[in-house]
């Protein structure tokens, strides 16, 4: 193999396959970057047996080849690289990575070994990659990181029609993120790694293709197509939560709410949690404890029904609100240690439902 | 105790003495800031027995007082909030921090445990907070973080005629930093923990006046004025290093260099060791590692004397090349395992020398 590419390019593809694909440290091989030559131009592959990516670059080809070489030293080379070209040449048992003045030789891995990229699941349609990655910065980080409840550290991604309904929770809240989908020959149905789509989510741009088989489903877009294995288990729907009897409907500026909150939060016991007093034309922040001294804030909102007055944790108040900054919020609150659900006074391209669980009020001084 | 006062002032005033004195783990009261309000405003102070940071502000007082609160919590809350006017105010057993439709309340700590803050060291002489701040950028993270060997923790400051000079070590590399001093009555010479001074680095405006007493420094600035207690030992000094022998004298871009430092040094094996080889009008830098692989790339450079060429831990240049971003160094080259010497081809304020100790080669593939 013998090749010559603008350094920029390969070293934003090589970045972009490490990050989506990050190898497994038992095996070398799995954390090794394909690279396959030939007229065409040159295409990054990387494969964990979970997850795969595959990318392709323009390049000007003097030799076909193809090699194994470790992803994450060639990522780091390329990146600090500051000359504009660069030439990658096989030279013995190395890869040379040659730019002018420099020269860097990485060792070959056994391309043998390595389980190549399969043919990712054709799609079944597709959503705006900006839309789909301002769902994903809320969705993607409502999962749980804990990786003992493997379900709760995935995204639900479901078609209904012209829909598509990316949900994920963590059992103390949940967010629903509904999208424009243009639907293609099938309907999608996975349960798909958080952690994965938040990265996705940065890199997306133009038209995002999602396709799914029996146990893959695939995302493309401009010369990029990752594949993941879809997790096992059927899902929490919100079709088991008890969201029928909304008897308080707070409105108020996310931003202001959001702001008090996070100030009131400083002054929480262990447990970190903050009362909501809903007033008359106030929503009034309060906590408590002995040893860190007491808060209080009030901020303006509109009330409508009754004066239920729930208590929440603090940093989950300020997660569903984040979401909605620079805009007016609703709280659907319901009596009882029933949810309460966050969602935008008026609606965008993004319809976002943040559902969080109430918790038993601070203990007060 | 009772006064108004502008938010973003006592803010500021509240975060800086808390970076300068973080207070002890052990006892609450040394991580208490003692708010003293009498006509002239209101002084916050804080000394943890080792140092001492006290700030005086304008403030409108409503009722004199003095009040001991725990720091941290009351910086945290002022820096949250964002209503430009607050006011502090005793209510009963706690300090109401009030400000439009919030109030906070800290527990009040008893004033009388806490040593309270003394008068500082008179001022010996001054500097230029810019061009000192400049000069500790480098110093100050020369020195070690290990705390088992305190002496290497210090900055030495020694006040030689009008000029003053910084030094620190961790051992294997010193930085040494001459700058302009305004001699008063008396002269200088210190040793001062690294990481304070790093802080006030970040923190000096306008004049910076120095003084000693037999067992304490003080720095001062504007409102602020910090003691700190100085540490015991006899300091490696630079007259001790063999500095006599220099063969090789290199001239370079500071910036080519240590981009091309940073790129090799990917390629090192785990002691992270990098050869310089002195050419007739280049550098070669070079390492290689049977498992990373092998890197070289070549920096031009004008070369005075012999070819001598030594071996140095990557970071370590890395780090000696830092301060110099944008100009031209000169590194004069000792043979054997004798130290380098790295300085600015042209000087400015701040007259910089580094010395970084050489390594044994690398151990080609």
């Amino acid at each position: 193999m013998d090749l010559t590419i603008t350094t920029a390019q390969l070293a934003a593809a090589a970045a972009d396959v490490v990050r989506l694909v990050p190898g497994k440290l038992v095996d070398p091989v799995l954390g090794g970057l394909l690279l396959t030559a030939d007229a065409r131009g040159v295409v990054l592959a990387a494969n964990d047996r979970e997850r795969t990516a595959r990318i392709s670059c323009d390049a000007l080809v003097h030799t076909e080849g193809q090699v194994l070489v470790p992803a994450k030293p060639l990522a780091e080379t390329l990146r600090a690289l500051d000359q504009p070209q660069v030439r990658l040449v096989v030279e013995g048992a190395r890869l040379a990575i040659r730019a002018e003045g420099a020269r860097f030789a990485l060792p070959l891995l056994d391309v043998d070994l390595h389980p190549g990229v399969t043919e990712p699941p054709a799609p079944s349609g597709s959503v705006s990659a900006t839309v789909f990655a301002s769902a994903l910065s809320t969705v993607a980080t409502t999962a749980a990181r804990d990786e003992a409840l493997p379900i709760f550290t995935g995204v639900r991604v479901r078609s209904e029609g012209d829909k598509l309904v990316l949900r994920a929770t963590d059992r103390y809240r949940m967010a629903i993120a509904t999208i424009p989908w243009t639907p293609g020959p099938s309907t999608i149905d996975a349960l798909i790694p958080a952690t994965l789509l938040a990265e996705i989510g940065k890199q997306v741009v133009g038209d995002v293709w999602i396709g799914v088989d029996a146990n893959r489903l695939s995302l493309a877009w401009e010369d990029m197509v990752v594949t993941t294995a879809v997790l096992d288990g059927t899902y929490l729907s919100e079709s088991k939560l008890a969201l029928s009897d909304f008897d308080t409907h707070v409105e108020a500026d996310a931003d202001a709410l959001a702001g008090a909150t996070r100030r009131v939060a400083l002054y929480t016991d262990a447990r970190g949690v903050i009362s909501l007093e809903v007033g008359d034309s106030e929503v009034r922040l309060r906590t408590a404890d002995r040893q860190t001294g007491e808060a209080e804030e009030s901020v303006k909102a509109t009330i409508d029904g009754g004066r239920t007055s729930p208590s929440y944790q603090a940093r989950y108040l300020i997660d569903a609100l984040r979401p909605f900054a620079g805009r007016r919020i609703q709280l659907a609150i319901q009596p009882g240690m029933r949810a309460t659900v966050v969602t935008a006074v008026e609606g965008g391209e993004v319809d976002l439902r943040y559902i969080i669980m109430p918790m038993l009020p601070p203990k007060t001084g």
